[in-house]
């Protein structure tokens, strides 16, 4: 196989992933879970791991990357002139509402770490990165007002403007999952109370059900057998095959489960996936009001696999709000889907010729299976 | 005096504002309360009528003026190709809470209208020329990511990004008094409910304190005289010049009355001043999320005429939020204030080297008084 090679690396808040491209398509695609124990600088030695894990598996030698593209949850802060990850959902030592992450960082000095290892690397927010890959190659060709969002266990977003990405001062544009939505509610992982991610994530939708649960207010009527695969799509948080409604406890509760309880009728999973794509699309409201955008891209894991539920709902609360500003704004679900973590690192160093040729040919789509690794190295 | 010569139009929801300048500095400035009968045609004629006279009161003819600067109260939409107006305080066929608004238009062709007139047009929000103006003469100096937002009777705003000024689709960036702020809430003129306009606006804190005095709260423990200049500044829009709580009735008040119970100590105007701070920091907190600005440059009546209460009630909001986006964000008063209509509109048409004498010599500060004119031609 034949160079150059860039790697993509997507820091998410579960897992961390890398691929190895050649001009010809992505050679190998590994990941394993982040682990958040030990000092700050685990992430980046993480990814170093990675990165020369994948090297191996193709044969080449870490110094062949030309350059490393890493897609990453922020938000960014800047010390002495360097990124470092100011990421609640990495850094125990933030606002965590539920002290699940196992260690006190404040900050991650990814940008120092990575940039003593290779020569070449390009740092943005997985949002940023997601929308110069969905403009590229996927649902936001030729748009020069796009914002894509990503609605998963949080909730994340790019844009560009008047043709142009914008960033922000840190690069933080937009992060649409802290804009305020209700005057009190749940809190956040960032620590403020009723913004969007609090509202309308995953996490929010697990949670606001497990909170119903709990308080007593059991759904008795629904006991059928689910199967969770609906529209050809198997969800990809459920870790069993069938559930029922007795089968979620207030200790398991995923927004995947609330989600097939909603398609078995369940009341108060309705009510719950209701409210989050009101919310939701309140929050696409605001950042309408802010960008006047012509066209959301929806991603992320619960709206791909649910978009049929949540689409409607979505549009049904969106068209309601102020009509000069919301009658021509257009909804699309994300074109690339599950090669857009891997497309968003690689659109961040990939040369020009290399993306026409990757705009006509699609090789993404041939890529080869995901290789899963452990948490130990 | 020498051309070349410009023209500035500022249309505001209560009056329209015209000055011509030269190089050397505003040579007229001259204002009428905006007429809102008639046609969908009203408002350029009026625009038009005013070059006119202003032009007569320095002895120009119209067809010297070599470019028209347009600053106008929004939002926009885009009719065969041209900026229409689709602002509901100046159409009343529009979502209109109170009906108050003596027509029927659903929207005012400007573009086509002053275009048939005058060569040159740049008509733009005026939240945009605003943040425009501060950043070419005012707090905004240097700065690459500035938001500017009008705190008056209503909300707007204006934001450069990465150093570029952002505008969208149809020039409404940001339209920040339309971004949801709660779930339910008091219903905003654009037919939102909840939105900032509708709870933190000079209107909105004027309605407030009706409600809560119409409600028969009725405070009775302050009836001193309160001498409403404050800080050196007169309070714009009070209309006598001493006002106690007893003259306060739900038909009458304003906002600036609703500040000078405040300092006079009535508890209910202390409890809904606090209560539009709060909302106009939560509103900044979604605009930063989105926009990862450095500086927010806040101007208009409501609060450059009480910015020693507003902005210390503000910072405490906002630095409240999620601290690795709010930390580093800095909060300006307006510097051009009185004159920042007429620059707003002024540099949307001035040519580069006038703009930078401009920069050194301020000219705007000596400009002539304004000529009132009434709602009769």
């Amino acid at each position: 196989m034949d160079g150059p090679y860039l790697a993509a690396v997507d820091i998410g808040g579960t897992k961390i992933t890398v691929s190895i491209a050649n001009i010809s398509g992505i050679l190998v695609k590994l990941y394993r879970p982040v682990q958040l124990e030990g000092d700050n600088l685990a992430v980046p030695a993480q990814v170093d791991f990675l990165v020369g894990h994948a090297c191996e598996q193709i044969g080449i030698e870490r110094d062949e990357i030309t350059a490393l593209g890493v897609s990453t949850c922020g938000p960014f802060g800047i010390r002495d002139g360097e990124l470092v990850l100011v990421a609640p959902n990495l850094c125990g030592g933030l606002a965590n509402e539920r002290g699940i992450i196992p260690n006190d960082w404040t900050e991650i000095p990814l940008q120092r770490e990575l940039s003593r290892i290779y020569n070449k690397i390009h740092i943005e927010n997985d949002g940023i990165s997601a929308v110069t890959a969905e403009r590229m190659f996927g649902a936001g060709k030729g748009e020069d007002n796009v914002v894509y969002i990503t609605w998963s266990t949080g909730i994340g977003s790019g844009a560009y403007v008047d043709g142009r990405l914008i960033k922000g001062k840190n690069g933080n544009a937009p992060h649409i999952g802290h804009i305020y939505l209700v005057d009190d509610g749940p809190r956040c992982g960032c620590g403020n109370f009723g913004d969007m991610e609090a509202l309308a994530s995953g996490v929010a939708i697990a949670r606001d059900y497990e909170s119903r649960v709990t308080s007593g207010d059991v759904t008795a009527e629904c006991t059928t057998t689910v199967d969770v695969t609906t529209e050809g799509v198997m969800a990809e948080n459920v870790t069993a095959e069938n559930v029922t409604t007795e089968d979620v406890t207030a200790e398991s509760v995923t927004a995947e489960d609330v989600f097939n309880l909603f398609r078995m009728g369940d009341p108060k999973a309705e009510s719950v996936i209701t409210n989050a794509a009101r919310y939701f699309a309140r929050g696409l409201v605001s950042i309408n009001a802010i960008l006047d955008t012509q066209v959301f891209i929806i991603g992320g894991s619960v709206f791909m696999n649910n978009r049929h539920i949540l689409l409607p709902l979505v549009k049904e609360e969106f068209y309601k709000s102020f009509p000069a500003l919301s009658k021509d704004v257009e909804f699309r679900p994300s074109a690339l889907d599950s090669y857009l973590g891997d497309l968003a690192a690689l659109c961040l160093v990939m040369p020009d010729d290399w993306g026409r040729q990757w705009q006509e040919k699609r090789p993404w789509e041939f890529a080869p299976e995901s290789i899963v690794l452990g948490t130990d190295k």
